[in-house]
This record gives C-alpha cells, sequence and structure tokens, in this order.
C-alpha cells in the first residue's frame, strides 16, 4: 500500500464512521438538532483567529444536557471527532475543527438556572452569553467579575473552556477564580459534577479548575456555578499619560509600589480621539501613551489619590477623571482599541510577562518590530502583564503572508518565556501557541497532560489536532 | 497458602523491599538525612488528627531538591511507600503512615529564595514555616493571606498540600488562590514545574490547581512561588452579639446582604473570657454567640458602619472596636477557641454549607447533639459557611469511643451534603472522610481521580491507604 493509498483508505474509514454515527444521532436526536447545511457549519467553525476550519459533516445543536450525552456517546462509540463550539469569538483557535467530525454548539444551552442572593452565585448553562450573566445579576448588588472584551458576544462556556480574562481579573482573578462548580459530560458521554455551591471545598482533586482552560480537550461543560461579587457602588478613575511605552511599564512599577489595588490597570496607545478630545487636550503633551486605571469600594477615591502620585512620581501626567460618560468613553476606546490597518499582514500575541520585567519586554518588543521595519500596536491588560500585541508588516510589500513576521512573533514569544513569561494570558493556546508550549512547560509536563486528556478522552474524540 | 500464610508473604516481601531501598538509600544519601531511631520517626507521624500511624522504617530529612529526587526514584524502584510530612499539623490524617515505608519530612527544605517586590510574589521551600513568609515580606508593604489557625507552626507546603484555608479567604480566597507555581518531585523522581510567576497564564492544563490539595497523593511539592497582596493599612473591626447560634447564621446573612465585602467573618462561641471583660460586659445582655468581623482598605470604617448597621437590623447587638490590642484579644481568642473538654470523648468536623443553608444548618447540629445528650462546640470561618464543629460524650458515661459520636458525626456530614454543602471546607479528606468522599463527588468523578492519581505515580508508592 502507496502513502496516497493508505491516505485514502483513512479518509474512507473516518467518513464511514462519521456517516454511521450521524445516522445513528438523526435517530436519537429530535429534528432541528442536526444541521448538515454547508452554511450553517461554516458559520460555527471560524473564530477570531487566522486559523482556516477543516470541513466538518454536521453541526449538532443540542437544546439539553441529555442531548449531549447522548452525541457523545454515540460519536465516542465511533471515534468521530467533536469540537465543541461557544460562539466563535476565540483568538486562537482553540475551538478550530482540524478534521471531519460534528461541531458541536452550546448556543441552544442558554438559560440561567438560578441566582442566588446569599450564597451569591449563578447557576447557567454553558451557552449563556457572558454579559447577560451581569445584566441578571446587577439588580441584587452583584456581578460577575470576568469581563473579557468579548463579554457582550461570547458564552460562558467559551470563557470557561479557555479561562477567560478581562478588565478586572487585576483585582478579581480571572475565570477560574469564579467557577465554583461544573457539570461535565464526558467523551463516553457520562456526567460528573465537580466543584460545589461553596466558597471553600477541598473534597477530592481540583477537578474543576483543571476543566477551565482545557479548550475542549477534556470534556464539554454544559452547566456552570459561578461566583458572584458584591457590586462595588464607588469608582474613582485615573488616566496616566506617558511620552514613551517603557514608560507605561514603569507606571506599572509604581502603581505597584504604591500598595493600592486597583480594580481595573489597562495600557493603550494613545488615540487620536482623545489628543483631540477638549476634556484632555490641554493636558497631553507629548505623550504617545496612555495607563487607564481604576480603583473602586468605599475607598475608592483615597486609593486613587494615592495612584495619582505614584504616576506623577515616575513623571506621567495623571488625570482623575470623574465625569461617569468620560469614563464610559474611556473604557470603550481601551476596549475596542486602535483598528488595525486593513492594508497589513498580521502576527498577533497574548503574552504576559512578569510586572518587574514589563518595562524591558515593552522595550524589547519596539526592538524587535523595529530591527525589522514592522509596526506594531499593543493594548494590554498591563497590571497583570498581559500584552495584545500585533506586528504588522505592508500587503503592498509582501505578497503572501511573510516569514518575517513569523519571525518576530516567535522572538517575542521567546523572549518572554526567557524571562519567566507565559505564551498566553487569557487567549488560550489553540493552534496558535501549540508549538510552543513544551518550551514553557516542559516535555515531562506535557506528556502528563496528554495522560490526563486520555483518562477523560481514552478514543480522543474531543477537539482532536490540538495541544493535547 | 493460608490467610495468615499470605499476611506473612505480604509482610516479608515489603519488609524486603524496604530493606532494599533503604540499604540503596544509605549510599544515596549524605550522613544525617535517614533516621531509624524509632523516637526520630515517630515525632514525624502522628497529626492533631485522632488516627495513628502504622510503624514505618525510616524518617528521611532531605535537605536539597535533588536529594528528595533520588529518595524517590529509589522508593519507586523498590515500590516502596513514601509518606509526605509537613509540620504534622493536619486535622484529617491525610499525611498518616498507613503501612511500613519511608516519612519524607520537608522540614530541612526550609528557604526563602526570592522575594519580588513588583511581582509581589515570593518564592519558597516546602519546610518553610507559613507565618515565617509574613515575617519577611511585611517590610515590603506585603502579605501572604492565606492564614489557617496552625500559620506559626505549619509548614507551607503542608498549606499547599491541603489548601488551608484561615480568616482572610472570606476575601482573599484559599492557598490555591495564591500559589502561582509549584516545583514537584514526582514519584518516579522526575521534576516538573508547574504554573508561572504571572497572575495569569493560560499554557495548558491547570496542574498547579491539581496539586493544591491533593494531600500528597500526586507527587512531592517542594517548591512554591506563591502571589503576595497589598498589606491592607487599615482594618475596622466589629463585633456582633447574638442569643443563639442560629442567629450568627442570620447575622452572615445581614452580612452578605449588606453587600460588603469583609475581610474577616467568623464566628465564636461565647466566651466567659469576653462576658467577664470590661470593655463588653455592659453590652452582652444574654448573648451566648458572637461574630468577628473585620473590613480593610481605605474604606474599612465607610464598611465595618455598614456592617453595624446590618447586624443591628437583624437583632444583634453590635459594637465596633477599634483598641488594636483588643482585636487581637479577640483573634486570640477566635484562634485558640474554647478549650475542649479532656474528660469526654470526642468527635469533630470541618464541613462547609452554602450561605444561604447556614441558620438552618447550625440548628441541625444542635439538633443531632441534643436529640443523642451529647454536648458540642462549634467556632466557624462562618464568612465562608465553614464550620470547625466537635461533638462531645463524656467518658464517666462511655469506657471506649462511643458509636454515638459515629452517628452524629454521621449525620451532620449526611445533612452537610444534602443541602449542598462540603465534606470539608479546609482539612482535607485524609482518613477521616474517604468513606464519604464518593457520597459527594459520585463514583465516576472519584474513579477518574484515581486515574489522574496512577498518571503522576503508576506504583501508587505516594501515600498509599488514602482517598485515592
Amino acid at each position: 500500500m502507496t502513502i496516497a493509498d493508505e491516505t485514502t483508505a483513512v479518509k474512507r474509514q473516518t467518513t464511514t464512521a462519521v456517516d454511521a454515527a450521524l445516522h445513528e444521532l438523526y435517530d436519537a436526536l429530535p429534528e432541528g438538532v442536526i444541521s448538515v447545511w454547508g452554511d450553517d457549519i461554516a458559520a460555527h467553525a471560524q473564530d477570531f483567529s487566522i486559523f482556516s476550519p477543516h470541513r466538518t459533516s454536521a453541526l449538532l445543536l443540542p437544546e439539553t444536557v441529555d442531548q449531549v450525552r447522548r452525541i457523545l456517546a454515540i460519536a465516542n462509540k465511533h471515534a468521530v471527532p467533536v469540537f465543541t463550539w461557544g460562539r466563535g469569538t476565540g483568538m486562537a483557535g482553540s475551538a478550530t475543527p482540524t478534521r471531519d467530525g460534528f461541531i458541536l454548539s452550546t448556543e441552544r444551552l442558554n438559560r440561567i438556572l438560578d441566582i442566588n442572593t446569599v450564597d451569591e452565585t449563578v447557576t447557567v448553562e454553558a451557552g449563556v452569553i457572558t454579559a447577560d450573566i451581569n445584566k441578571a445579576v446587577e439588580r441584587y448588588g452583584l456581578f460577575y467579575a470576568p469581563d473579557p472584551a468579548s463579554a457582550a458576544i461570547s458564552s460562558i462556556g467559551g470563557n470557561i473552556a479557555t479561562n477567560a480574562g478581562g478588565f478586572h481579573c487585576v483585582k478579581y482573578g480571572v475565570t477560574k477564580d469564579s467557577v465554583l462548580s461544573l457539570t461535565v459530560v464526558l467523551a463516553d458521554g457520562s456526567v460528573i459534577t465537580t466543584g460545589r455551591h461553596t466558597i471553600k471545598n477541598v473534597s477530592g482533586l481540583d477537578v474543576t479548575s483543571l476543566f477551565v482552560g482545557s479548550e475542549g480537550l477534556l470534556g464539554v461543560v454544559v452547566q456552570a456555578t459561578l461566583r458572584l461579587r458584591p457590586r462595588p457602588t464607588t469608582t474613582a478613575t485615573v488616566v496616566g499619560f506617558v511620552p514613551r511605552i517603557e514608560d507605561t511599564g514603569k507606571g506599572v512599577e509604581a502603581v505597584v509600589g504604591s500598595r493600592v489595588q486597583p480594580s481595573v490597570c489597562e495600557m493603550l496607545e494613545f488615540l487620536p480621539q482623545i489628543r483631540e478630545s477638549a476634556r484632555f487636550a490641554p493636558v497631553v503633551g507629548d505623550a504617545q501613551w496612555m495607563l487607564l486605571i481604576q480603583t473602586d469600594g468605599e475607598g475608592a477615591a483615597a486609593d486613587a489619590a494615592k495612584l495619582t502620585a505614584a504616576l506623577e512620581s515616575v513623571g506621567a501626567t495623571a488625570v482623575q477623571v470623574t465625569d461617569p460618560d468620560e469614563v464610559d468613553w474611556l473604557f470603550e476606546l481601551r476596549r475596542s482599541g486602535k483598528p488595525y490597518p486593513t492594508d497589513a499582514w498580521l502576527a498577533g500575541g497574548d503574552v504576559a510577562v512578569p510586572l518587574s520585567k514589563l518595562a524591558g519586554f515593552l522595550a524589547t518588543i519596539t526592538g524587535i518590530a523595529e530591527r525589522r521595519g514592522l509596526t506594531y500596536q499593543i493594548v494590554a491588560h498591563v497590571g497583570d502583564g498581559n500584552l495584545h500585541s500585533a506586528f504588522f508588516a505592508p500587503k503592498s510589500e509582501y505578497d503572501t503572508y511573510p516569514e518575517i513576521l513569523n519571525e518576530a512573533h516567535r522572538e517575542m514569544v521567546q523572549e518572554a518565556l526567557a524571562i519567566g513569561g507565559t505564551l498566553t494570558g487569557e487567549h488560550g493556546i489553540g493552534l496558535e501557541l501549540k508549538a510552543y508550549l513544551a518550551d514553557q512547560i516542559g516535555e515531562r509536563n506535557l506528556e502528563l497532560q496528554r495522560a490526563i486528556k486520555r483518562v477523560y478522552d481514552p478514543k480522543g474524540i474531543l477537539n482532536p489536532g490540538k495541544w493535547l
């Protein structure tokens, strides 16, 4: 048998298995749960990354946990791949189909099942839009803290799969710090419930944290009980303008040194809108970069005053912003960021570095770009050392995606690892960073994580072709 | 072969393996690392629980990570059990030797390796006393938040093994919320480093959280990088006096309902010292129970005022305590608790329940005791719903440990599970609760956790005879 023959044989076998599984699924599921329409499938296969999905045979839209169980039991029996899909806002190709099989969308599992105002918990199905959780609990003086920029369009299941971050992580932690309990359908269709509806719980291994951030590789999260926090009634906002990108790092060091805990600590490139605004024009000067910092709680104003002094101590122009509309406007500018050029190829990044290395690392990034004649943009959850960066190469100079961007990305990642940083602060490994994972965590650690994958998914049907 | 013969055969085999391993260890380790002296071994085998240790052949006191590697490689080769030992302050028999083998004490791995005041991290060896971490970082305006009552005598390695809690968890989380990275020696002597020195990190599975709370079953934690927090410069303290135990639950509901985040929320039985103190005598009235609540940060006083009003709204007598010596005295009373009667058998507990069920559950506990003619004591991290309870039966009535105490304990545990509580909030499963673990987490979940154990420790040499 030649290699071509073998490939054909594998393909035929897979297709037969997919067909057989699909046949059983039609019997096992009510009408409307299965779609084999190409447009439907395509609309649930391309996330926000650059990775193109493999064509799959069907899109599954289960409405109940029991339907998810049936889907997985049948897929597992036939060893057919299942790619769990939230709302497609992933940045790293974590959910991208890599071969034939089924896409399992959680979008119809969209009920908020319980709000407990004394336990300060909410129990939701995986397909609920993250921002809707906050809309539902706001009236009780509570909020769900993790707030990725995608919160208005991403699902909580996707947030859990990637351990999503956001603006408020610097004080309230990432998604895993707000997940108390999960209901997970495993590859064989069995169901486990992890964790507990209590803040403290040390009964058995912390399997909840294992599933958070596992990017659809270990099981399908169908329900979650989340910890809510008292919604701060008071906030105070400070912006700091600085001339050079490294100065934002120095600003963060000053913020940390003040020993005030900000609730938000973001960095953004100096936007034309801000320079042109009547409010900020008089104070901007030569600044090119800015920090957007917030404190919350009864001590917010006193804390903000300390942070203002801290920023000024390192030469930043610090301004307290009290008009709520101005605050919203600044947050919206940070959320949307500077638009990417449309006439350029790009290489994005999501590394996080220790704060003590931040100023130096920001200079490293500019150096990487300048040495290669590339442009760059950075916005950052800078209080966490987490940078969303992009290098650009003009399409006018390069007909196809240029290797120089891969080189710049590789150098940035390797420099981040060399100073104790991480490949990804909140976007996940997905397809984008799988080649680097062993460099960060070590071969032995990775090999053991693969063995954990086999514990939960012995046939490897869940999200194959990724990093485990 | 009779059962007696078999038992002897197993014993001989084990002893031979232990002897062979010990022989190799003498060659592999410097003088002074191995002790076979009975008193040494006995001093590293009995924790604070009621469980008596099995006699082991040696106590190992490695001074370096490399020595730990050699110990485990040799023990694993001969399939000899290794029981990792911190400082013996465990409450549930988690580290108690259950068969022949070696006790591996981490007490000589006691160096603070690095303090990074910008990253707000500290890197320590596993044997460092937890309170010593705070002594070392205090001068930088930082603190390590988890503060189990044993902090002055327990090791950080033991705290990590049990995911220890403490007073400040209600605001700052438990041990796992402060562990960023671990260096772990696995059963075969290989070493992995988990996590990263960054607050955010989603590279690979969250193996760090898997090791935290794993009670010595998955590997030997030798180093940890911990997250520090800004040390609050201001605190405010409120005590609330209430007549009945259930009223403390109502008080906590009022605290939660105020949407103020306390930094401490404890419950203690009304102590004679407080009743007799000049300070509190005038306000105590008929109260039998009290809440000890603290807020911190720039808004501490305003928050404390809100909490005072909340407590008064449910009929508690609330008093703000401003004298630092009085505050220290109250905390010390809570830490030490009411002394246990020495003339009674006891059954302790560490369940945690959802706050919405707390008042009812406190009444359940008193009912369980009263129906059996038992006395009880409870102190609690009540803001977490985490109760340290004990039932007592007088030795004058019972010559040996009475079954009635086991019954009371069982009923309490089952009632806690029935309302969504957990077997243990911070003490761990150990020997005490292993019989109930499947009742809480489910057989399938437990079976998969056993498979994870086999991934890291295929021969089952680490802490055998426990819950995995």
